[in-house]
């Protein structure tokens, strides 16, 4: 519980919900009947409505960017270092808009909803969706709140592919792209990690193929185990070392497999937390989503191409211990953007923590998100 | 099969046994009553036995370094490369001794072993083992076959940790350590990637507490989701980009959980034979062995002062995109060694291969292991 709400912080919030009556066709060619979305909200929008900025979470993410739920909350929104009066994205300038994915499982249409069709959970029947379902999703929000443009589409990791796949989509429709740690698709390596995470779903006899919670049951240990094996991939092997080393828990080895060494007991923390606020199905889709991620893919896998499709302006951010998605791959899509012709800024910001610094203060970062975000707030009608 | 044995095969080959009634007393304090080690060897032992190798296998390895087992066999042994007349350790000079360790799963006593006390199966009742109680058997072995001393010691990864424990440990019994692709110690990293693929075990129901064999029954979804994540590690982002990409195995995205991506399938083809050819108390056994491994935690964590005790020569070796055991975990050993005054050579030696790299054919890894062994053989008695 915060003691006292921070001056800078956008306060309490309430998550709102938007329901879309008309099918939304997806990528696989299925069709959602109808839809809901979760979000929340931080500012206001300007008379002109320019002034809004879609944030888009991250595989584990949701609508809860900023701010807190109640007084009881002991952590506020999963980016309020960077959205609030006075911070980077000031909402004293900017409306911010934060959607909990489709597909998701804190509140918007997912696995865990009712199928109109059957009137039972939707669980693994749940249609496969991608970052451009989610952008066309994201697309429906934007028109019922009157939002023909945004100010700028930002995220980190998934979320930044999503912003990137608003630039080449929808390109009159965002005026800036924030594309932090991301890629322009994954590696097989990338691939294999999300394998593994998902056969350890899969596989757990608790998931009943995917209709647990019909069963009354559920596949914590596979989500856990999932869990585990991402986040050593979101740290750096530097940043682990730092933070754990080979420290154990006790003076003695014990000669067994119970935790030992601290980043085990952390491991098993961060899997065990995970698992009881995730839902499996999500994890598998969302992984998926990441997989099938590939923004040059239907301009002849020419990057160049696909990124001359873009006319908004862009910030690329990557992180230098980043091995999930390493500044070489934020670098090919300089490249690209570079050989397209577009305005681009691009910041390898020196950090330690890996993956994970999207997510953390670090100073550096905090200001240059600041001044892009202040160029761009200088730019709005004074009426912002 | 192999139509032909190669000429620079050892050719065909029979395990040998040898087992040793003393009682054998562990780091972990408890004692194996009595055990047994499967091995192979190549090669001639000279008159004044001067001339033998031992080799140590990594965490997979067994005893089958080199040849072939059977006309029918389609693969050699796992360093057949390295390994015959003529080959990098010439068989025509020297005396190799191959092993497979305590606690395996391929001969020697270990988990699938009958634990005398009981008559049962020891499964997860067998003690958990060290690189030190793998030397001191080992050292056993070299008794038994009237070895002092070891003209080498040698091997990858967990197998180069051996050789490291050999020079620090028993200074007087080994002339060379050719420690390849290892490191001084695990980093949180190395245990995190270890504790996940224990887990895997561990939860698979079929696990039972490790008394599957007595159940009949056999976690092999544990074991082959440990393997997978184990080989991401063994592979560079960079190799698995090149062997597999994206390439999808079928034209088109089908929407679901199947394989989809080749990398997919070649993970499940790696987990799956892999299941089929170990056992998972061995797995978990070995797991811990890699991360208990500290040469330097009873000289105060001062690595200089571990690598004052060796008397031997040391080759080591590394490869520039293994990111297991990188380039940099062998180069503390080398100012370590440096700082010691002891006798060195390093290589680090381009290749995309990863950590892999110590089993793959790479010319300048062959000659460079081919050069070193033709100096040892050099300064061997004429008789050898």
């Amino acid at each position: 519980m915060p003691d006292q709400i921070p001056e800078d912080s956008v306060g309490l919030v309430t998550p709102q919900r938007a329901h879309f009556d008309a099918p939304l066709q997806l990528a696989s060619g299925r069709t959602l009947p109808e839809f809901e979305l979760v979000y929340e909200t931080y500012g206001t929008l300007n008379a002109d409505r320019t002034n809004a900025v879609l944030v888009c979470h991250a595989l584990s993410g949701n609508h809860h960017a900023a701010g807190y739920h109640s007084m009881e909350d002991r952590k506020p929104g999963w980016w309020d270092l960077c959205i609030g009066p006075g911070k980077p994205i000031d909402t004293n300038r900017f409306f911010v808009v934060a959607p909990n994915n489709l597909g998701g499982c804190h509140g918007s249409t997912g696995p865990n909803s009712q199928n109109p069709a059957t009137g039972r959970f939707y669980g693994p029947d749940f249609p496969m969706v991608t970052t451009r379902d989610w952008m066309h999703a994201q697309a429906r929000l934007a028109d019922r709140l009157g939002i023909e443009r945004f100010a700028a589409v930002a995220g980190g990791s998934l979320g930044g592919m999503q912003a990137l796949q608003w630039a080449v989509d929808l390109p009159e429709r965002i005026a800036h792209a924030v594309v932090i740690a991301a890629a322009p698709k994954l590696s097989a390596q990338n691939i294999a990690f999300n394998e593994v995470a998902r056969q350890a779903i899969l596989r757990d006899p608790e998931f009943h193929g995917g209709r647990y919670l019909e069963l009354g049951s559920y596949p914590k240990h596979g989500l856990s185990l999932a869990r585990m094996v991402g986040h050593i991939t979101y740290l750096s092997d530097d940043a682990m070392g730092q933070k754990f080393g080979r420290e154990l828990r006790n003076p003695e080895l014990t000669y067994d497999y119970n935790h030992q060494f601290q980043v085990e007991s952390y491991l098993h923390y961060q899997g065990d937390v995970f698992s009881e606020r995730f839902d499996a199905n999500t994890y598998l889709l969302m992984t998926r989503a990441l997989d099938y991620f590939d923004i040059a893919k239907e301009y002849d896998n020419d990057l160049t191409q696909a990124m001359a499709q873009a006319r908004c302006k862009f910030l690329l951010v990557s992180f230098t211990t980043d091995w999930r998605f390493s500044p070489a791959r934020s670098e090919e899509m300089v490249q690209a953007l570079i050989a397209a012709g577009r305005n681009l800024s691009y910041a390898r910001i020196e950090a330690a923590q890996g993956h994970d610094a999207f997510l953390l203060s670090i100073p550096r970062y905090s200001e240059l998100l600041r001044s892009y975000f202040t160029r761009i707030a200088a730019r709005l009608p004074a009426s912002a």
